[in-house]
């Protein structure tokens, strides 16, 4: 079943203690995109510049990415420079060059419309809400935000969750939305907003699902190198919404079961994993969708008791 | 199977965004005992002065933990202040009066030795050591240490370490001692100076067990609320190796079972959420036996896909 990604395809320059790219392809629709393609067809919403690289269009397609939906536009691609702290735990923006991305004003494909899923990643929650109207026949949809929309967007952004089926944001976020800091009663505030499914993703300490009253606790992989942490949290969603989406969940005809939203957590957890093992999107050229399930597999091993 | 702990006996002056107690029951062997002893029998090693009141000795005693081996001598009990960050994540030392904890020399009693588990709490190696050297008949012997033994007395740590069957430390003193980040590089190092487990405990996070070349990650429990987590680490030791001591594991006729390991891990988890419910060990007066099981289950529950 497919799945509709929306956000940004950037260029990023990185530095981690593994070391430093001066320029690769980064954006948070192109994690989300290339996690959720080894489960389900995804379709891209995004705008890039006359500086896009044939050879990132191939990348996105050669893992059946539909790019009817990524405009080209004059002038450049979006740019964003990090540099990460010595425990890759925290990073400083060095520099966000919005480009082409400032006018974004996304629109889709007519062959997009009755596409069934919906990832919003995360751009101005207006936006995120327009997309949305242009989809008649979702059966799930959300999505991803931010500190920025949280604080400065506000009625905005609650405006835009009422519609959406689940939400995924980081402890700080869930806090933040909720003034709450406790992330049990955070949840039931966020939950209050619209999404019924909320997932609090806990960086290295891996996630919480919180759906029907109740609560999963996902434990992070733990693995043996981190080299870049950028984009995990965007391929934690895809691989959430893409085995969703390959499941064929419709909760117009019953309840999602806790059962499939529990392993989409862990398939988030296992997507996430894999984006830091190296620089960018790398581990996404060579992954495989037998890789991916052999470390399901291990995360059951590593979790059971 | 009767298990021997060591540590402090002490009272705890708190403060956390949810109250403030000027003096209470604290100290790591009470914590670990209180915890343990939910599991299995008690007794306890430490030194108390003459201002250590009966009420907190019944306390003990009403848990059936042996008190031959509390020292009581002239002078005061040690005292510890401290108060918690907003988010209780950190604290800050207000005072420590060591007092008669100063002069402490721990002494078994004749009817300790023959127990065959022992827990030693964070104090000086070279009296861990002392201990474990009274105890000749131990199928099981680990304990905890902290930053200031492993920079300051890192060769009397290294060789007291040497006989530990186990080691419960956090996951920053796992990478001090180690001098690794990475927490399975780190693990293997500090594996390779002794213990056959490795326990690294993350606070609110859960913990880590590294054992027989596989690692079993553990979730923290989600608390609807934390009043004080003060004790919350020891009551982990305390339901880990009280959990162990139940099971009468005996690594001499045989490897422990990795499945007991696990288990002991989460009654570790369980022991610290209960801990965390209450100011100070308020929270195991009423604690029953079956809330361990139950809390338990509801770990299971929560983390199963």
């Amino acid at each position: 079943m497919s799945l509709v990604v929306v956000g940004s395809v950037a260029y990023d320059g990185v530095e981690t203690p593994h070391g430093k790219v001066d320029r690769m392809l980064g954006g948070a629709a192109t994690y989300i995109g290339l996690a959720a393609s080894f489960f389900a067809p995804v379709k891209i919403v995004a705008v890039v510049g006359d500086d896009f690289a044939p050879e990132d269009s191939d990348l996105l397609a050669a893992h059946g990415i539909d790019l009817e939906g990524l405009e080209h536009v004059p002038g450049k691609t979006f740019f964003w420079e990090g540099k990460y702290s010595p425990d890759m735990n925290d990073r400083v923006t060095l520099r966000t060059d919005l480009n082409v991305f400032a006018g974004f004003n996304p629109k889709l494909p007519e062959s997009y419309r009755a596409a069934p899923y919906l990832l919003l990643g995360n751009i101005q929650p207006a936006l995120q809400q327009s997309v949305r109207a242009q989809m008649p026949s979702l059966r799930l949809a959300g999505g991803d935000t931010m500190n920025y929309w949280i604080r400065d967007y506000r009625e905005e952004l609650l405006e835009t969750l009422r519609d959406w089926d689940f939400l995924l944001i980081n402890d700080s976020e869930a806090r933040m939305l909720s003034g709450e800091h406790n992330l049990r009663r955070a949840a039931a505030k966020v939950m209050e907003m619209g999404p019924r499914t909320l997932v609090v993703k806990r960086g290295e300490y891996g996630a919480i699902l919180f759906a029907d009253g109740c609560h999963f606790i996902a434990p992070g992989y733990l693995l043996e190198d981190v080299f870049d942490p950028t984009g995990a949290g965007d391929c934690f969603a895809g691989g959430f919404i893409g085995y969703l989406a390959a499941r064929g969940v419709n909760p117009a005809t019953g309840p999602v079961e806790l059962q499939d939203l529990r392993r989409a957590v862990i398939y988030g957890s296992v997507m996430g994993s894999f984006c830091c093992e190296n620089f960018g999107v790398d581990r996404f050229r060579t992954l495989t969708r037998e890789e991916v399930e052999e470390r399901y597999r291990e995360f059951k091993a590593c979790t059971d008791f």
